[in-house]
């Protein structure tokens, strides 16, 4: 038999991998759209904002629920607190998603930027940084958690390589300055997609070590400063 | 006599204001570099992350312990959850700060394009919502954290019309165009800090009233259209 505490568990779990769904296919469907001018996948992302809001609200009331009906401890309690934390990057990566299709749809009508920076390759790697995240939590598997931690670095200097050639081709040409920062707030838009899921991964650290890995040596210089 | 859960509680709020105190003088700081090309200033708000992110992990431990060893319930379960949400506001708060003073750290060596803008004005209304947001969390005043919501509309407006003008201005002269792709990012910057400044009031309205106010129309809406 399965108690009832389980049973939440499941469902707050359950809950979080629809969302997580949700924003892959934002993820996707932003990207199908600027890629290939493809004004219905941007218009469908936009649509599905109003679906990730409510879910997200939904996974608070049930985490809530847990804590107040069945006082978990331990392992359990930083469950529930990790899933709190993960729903609200989750929440903020699904309104990143919409902003990128918002962009794409600006984009379709004026002069094609894309071609100036290898867009395919830095949304590829954020996804997988967003799959691995949360396959981490299902799993509870800290070395895949860790492993995300490590992409952010690859993320971070392709997106500066990248923001580098684009500040080029706007110095090149006035006309070239309006899509030009439309596709920087896009590539602006996926690096914050990854911190996000740099956010959950330490999220999962926490719940399955016990240990709160954000900010490490920062924690450990100034436990050496301050009283 | 204080109980334990009150003194703990108490210890919560304390560490959350003083965090606040420390992103305040985050923003004031960074602002300073800007308007005054004051290098000292921008210095001295980069070295201020390590200490709000030890905060930060120590408010999480605090709202944990009060979680395990209290089990609270109802309003008390809501404060600490909201004050857990808040933490990771402030936070990423202070990371903006920080951007921002590496950003006027850039601007220094440059052409001056700050005059472009009215970065004072928006400055000061987003200073304003972080004040009354926190406010409104000591005192549990919904009235004050829902005119925050409403604060945030000016600060959208303001962002876009200063937005347009440095557009207009890069366009100009490709010699404009560096300098001025900074001042966009702070005034990006400066928007988002309202945006977390929103959650704040959000989690507060949650805290006092015990309903989501996040995505209200929506909710509504969605509710009547899914299962």
């Amino acid at each position: 038999m399965v108690s009832k505490f389980d049973d939440r568990r499941e469902r707050l779990k359950n809950e979080l991998l629809e969302m997580t769904s949700l924003v892959e296919a934002g993820i996707r469907g932003s990207m199908l759209a600027l890629v290939e001018s493809n004004r219905a996948a941007a218009e469908e992302v936009c649509r599905s904002e109003g679906r990730i809001n409510a879910i997200e609200m939904a996974i608070d009331q049930l985490a809530i629920d847990l804590l107040a009906l069945h006082q978990p401890m331990a392992t359990d309690l930083r469950f529930i607190i990790a899933s709190l934390k993960i729903n609200t990057n989750l929440e903020r990566m699904g309104d990143l998603a919409v902003s990128i299709a918002h962009s794409a749809l600006g984009l379709i009508d004026g002069p094609n930027v894309k071609p100036v920076i290898d867009l395919p390759l830095l949304a590829g790697l954020v996804q997988s940084m967003v799959r691995k995240s949360m396959d981490a939590y299902v799993a509870g598997d800290a070395e895949l958690a860790q492993s995300v931690l490590e992409s952010d670095d690859e993320v971070d200097a392709l997106y500066a390589a990248s923001h580098q050639r684009l500040v080029e081709f706007m110095q090149l040409d006035s006309a070239n300055v309006k899509p030009t920062l439309d596709l920087l707030v896009v590539i602006r838009t996926l690096e914050r997609l990854a911190d996000h899921a740099t956010n959950i991964a330490e999220d999962v650290l926490f719940y399955v070590k016990g240990v709160d890995v954000r900010h490490n040596s920062l924690a450990q210089r100034l436990s050496g400063q301050n009283a």
